[in-house]
């Protein structure tokens, strides 16, 4: 496996942080630490200068893992669809000027008052044809993120990594140079028993955008916000890294923890020590 | 699809009621409102004696559908996954005491200390050929029930339907009347993607051995006891039961709801009128 004891293998999804600062001084903060790579979210970024954020982004020596993340996708309407694909279009803008190596796709779940999940994934699938386009078109690719299945009624209706391959392959074909991919993040796909084929997969299609960790705890008080530090939980994340970068991932390393009742109470210093300790310690 | 309409095809897992009250009053409260089998658990039988219990349900006409459940299997020692094999034998002694129609395998999780998921499910595969040799010999079928992944780290290593049905054909073969199958419980399979192709291949293995409803509430507050009253939730539960049934499924319908804050505060009479009312109006 890769050496990531310097870092500039590692980004910091800045949701790890909890948003307590703004992204001015997150960019500083996670350069200062040594890593290598940032990746912003919309709340940070929206409704302000974005050409200044990605200069103070490159000037901090950081690049843009991905840009999160996509508007929920399905809607009850179609005006309410077409609505959620233009506001993508308009992030996916913003992923280019930021430099983002790809946009990524949280799809989100079931229309309110909807029980149909094969219409849910038909207007994802649909819509990610048109933000494909898109991106090419600004030079951002587009990185679908199977959610774990928890989150299939309100978040995401895409849970495999089978499932998001399968939407690939169905939407780009073959491809030496894909930009339609996914990013693969251990907290939704741990515990899938195809997880290793699905890398495999996945690696050969040249489709892995992105690798995310952090860990699984038991007990896990909140499905959404309790998430933890890397080695703090059950999750074989080694392992997992072993099988992504055998299967040919060359990208970063990227720590998205969202915890409400630990690390987002924490100094963002602090937090970020703890990330490079347990990148190198139990990554 | 069948009419559920006289409750004759309905059964009450016990645990929807919150173990209020002792075992013969909740099978005299399930058969005087008409349902036409029963669901125990354990806790509900084990010493005590078990052939009373039987006579009690029999007297109800009531059946019993599934012996609700399987000691967890995974162990970090041999030693202990040995007593876990040892008591689920002495369970299903009791479930055909009982005359249940199959006993319920919830397989366990991770042992203490353990991150090594393919461990756990050899350990799995190794218990459930030994638990399946045993029921047959006492004449009890061993129905695996895959679990939610979000289940995966502490109560079951085992999530997919396609997974239990690789483990039944790896263990048993193919069979025109088989001992090992899946219990298939919607809050458990609704958002998997495949559900359809694989709910059409446990039907043409025969392999249905039972079917268990309730609901996916959004939002969930409590991922293992707040679970809803079928119509409260997202699961397209008309939509499941067609395919269950067509895949051959004749066996049946089984309400389990865990609901702390909800429907185990009720008295029981009340939990099971809302019961029939939603198994003919949300099943």
């Amino acid at each position: 496996m890769r050496d990531l004891g310097d870092l500039s293998r590692c980004a910091i999804n800045t949701a790890t942080l909890g948003f307590q600062a703004p992204v001015a001084k997150v960019i500083e903060a996670i350069a200062r630490a040594g890593f290598g790579g940032i990746a912003p979210w919309r709340r940070e970024v929206e409704g302000q200068d974005v050409g200044k954020i990605a200069k103070l982004i490159r000037d901090a020596g950081l690049k843009v893992t991905g840009y999160c993340r996509s508007t929920y996708i399905p809607a009850a309407t179609r005006q309410g669809f077409l609505a959620n694909v233009e506001a993508n279009f308009r992030a996916i803008d913003d992923a280019a000027t930021l430099g983002a190596d790809s946009f990524v796709m949280v799809v989100g779940g079931l229309p309110e008052g909807s029980k149909d999940m094969a219409a849910a994934r038909a207007q994802v699938a649909e819509a990610t044809a048109q933000l494909l386009d898109h991106g090419r078109k600004v030079g951002v690719r587009i990185a679908l993120e199977p959610l774990h299945p928890v989150y299939a009624a309100d978040r995401s209706c895409l849970s495999l990594l089978s499932e998001a391959l399968d939407l690939c392959a169905a939407i780009e074909g073959v491809s030496a140079d894909p930009w339609l991919g996914a990013c693969i993040d251990v907290y939704h796909v741990w515990w899938d028993p195809n997880l290793k084929r699905d890398i495999t997969r996945a690696g050969a299609a040249h489709r892995i955008f992105g690798f995310h960790v952090c860990d699984w705890l038991v007990p896990t008080s909140d499905v959404l916000n309790d998430r933890g530090m890397m080695g703090d939980g059950v999750i074989d994340i080694p392992g997992i890294r072993q099988q992504i970068e055998a299967a040919g991932y060359a990208g970063m390393v990227e720590v998205e923890i969202f915890s409400a009742a630990t690390w987002w109470k924490k100094p963002i210093r602090e937090t970020l020590d703890m990330c490079a300790k347990r990148l190198i310690s139990a990554t």
